[in-house]
């Protein structure tokens, strides 16, 4: 059965799926620990995020969502939310049909700075701390590794 | 500055920022892999994927919530796609205020069933293949660590 051999095996499959979920926990950790110490939740850090790093502080909304890596839908709904909180401002531009443009609005900008501090000790703490010198090496070179071998893959392989 | 020395250096949140981001584009690619091949989104995934794994397939929807990480309306919403698509079922129970029992149905059983395969195959093309015997020990090692590291943390410190 030719199909068999390309499965993991099941240490393998072991390694994979701890990898995974640990990486889960890790997130989740971390943006737990990021709404205590902030109030924001992890979609509010990952659009400032986005925002604080974008030309201008402006994306299109499609950009956006392609970039965060949500459904439209979700994105709009996440959106409102942020507005009303006045963290972004959406600009609807007529000759354009890419979408609103998102733009970083003052307090949004006032609260991701605001949150780098507790972020960067949480990343201490949660990541940094749990690791030999070694270890953070050998995560360093797995990481390359792993990003190369899926930046060498086209889309849809 | 005492508290200066809590933050991660350069080097470690290079290594950090690069770990957390090609975990989540691994991911992603493992999901888009998933959707391409089943027609079954990340999300639907994981909840087939905790329904088949939970005692007689069936979860109250508080503990989904809370197994897979989402808010409850966000869950609402995604339990109500996959409702009218025949993958699971909601039962609700008068006596219980901990929300409707979700219910594995047998579409969803069949349609999880038949992603296995895809799924395996993609977890050895997108990391097994990725990675070095000695580099997927490494991977082992570390992700006990984190999670180790995680686990003998209280909630909230």
């Amino acid at each position: 059965m030719p199909g068999e051999r390309q499965l993991p095996n099941r240490d393998e499959l072991h390694t994979w799926r701890e990898f995974i979920e640990t990486t889960e926990a890790l997130r989740s950790a971390l943006t737990a620990r990021l709404h205590h110490d902030t109030g924001l939740s992890p979609g509010d850090y990952v659009v400032l995020l986005a925002l604080s790093e974008a030309d201008q502080n402006r994306m299109r909304s499609s950009e956006l969502a392609a970039h965060v890596g949500w459904e439209r839908s979700r994105l709009s709904h996440h959106l409102a939310r942020m507005e009303r909180r006045q963290l972004i401002r959406r600009e609807n531009c007529v000759t354009d049909s890419r979408g609103a443009e998102v733009v970083l609005a003052e307090p949004g900008a006032d609260a991701f700075r605001a949150a780098t501090v507790p972020h960067l000790r949480a990343v201490r703490e949660l990541f940094v701390d749990a690791l030999t010198p070694d270890q953070l090496a050998a995560a360093t070179e797995i990481t390359a590794a792993l990003k190369a071998h899926l930046a060498g893959r086209t889309p849809g392989d």
